[in-house]
């Protein structure tokens, strides 16, 4: 049986995906949602920007790429940057079992309380996720805030 | 200036959304978004079913449909349902100022969670929305248990 590939080759999908936002002039950040068995089920990345829509981000497109499915106990949510409220309710709510993540430095959503309720939080600390944002946050300050409706 | 319908008026928007989504045979939960003056933002119903969109819960839909929006903190969200944690996410995430909710009998989300952040609640126990879901969770249980991930 096939097995999960680890944290920082699930990390370099959701990655792929966020440098695509990026070249699409949009939000950086990408995400994958991965099987127990290391199967891919969605991969997507933010998109307010090219769809002028907030409702996707990251994680949320990944959780859509994968259509339907029943119990994802045994699925790992893979994301560039820690889930924020939204993204991380998600992950409650359908019980995603793990979350991945690139980094949490220059923001920090729900991952602590994702944690609380037992889901499993790796933090990679991946320093191209951290330079994306940092650069990003620097160079549009006012997308980024619209993002997180600050 | 404008002021905000009542709530019961706020309802009619999303309970026509969930009708519509049950004559469209999905999910039949609705959801509008109205900004302070009491103008309809976006309005939308759960597309599970119809678009095989699992991410599309009434919330999420009426919160795209407003498109891209500076500041929610003077925007109320009304659905016919307590918004399950994704969608109580969204309204922590954006700072969504008020929730009001049909009813919360059939299916209690994180509304109390939101109360605790400071989001104004109000619950209307209102009969038809009560009706809508007991009737749709006693015909399609698989479909409900699907959209909330159990």
């Amino acid at each position: 049986m096939a097995e999960l590939p680890l944290p920082a080759e699930l990390l370099s999908v959701a990655l792929a995906e966020a440098r695509l936002g990026l070249r699409e002039g949009g939000v950086p950040i990408g995400a994958a949602l991965f099987g127990a068995d290391g199967e891919l089920l969605g991969r997507g990345h933010n998109r307010r920007v090219q769809d002028g829509d907030p409702s996707t981000h990251a994680e949320t497109a990944a959780f859509r790429a994968a259509g339907r499915l029943r119990g994802y106990g045994r699925t790992t949510m893979v994301t560039t940057l820690s889930p924020c409220w939204y993204c991380s309710g998600l992950v409650r709510q359908f019980g995603i079992g793990q979350v991945v993540i690139g980094e949490a430095r220059t923001f920090q959503g729900g991952h602590d309380w994702l944690a609380e309720q037992g889901v499993r939080i790796t933090v990679l600390d991946d320093a191209e996720c951290i330079a994306l944002m940092r650069e990003f946050i620097a160079t549009r300050p006012d997308l980024w805030y619209e993002d997180i409706g600050e």
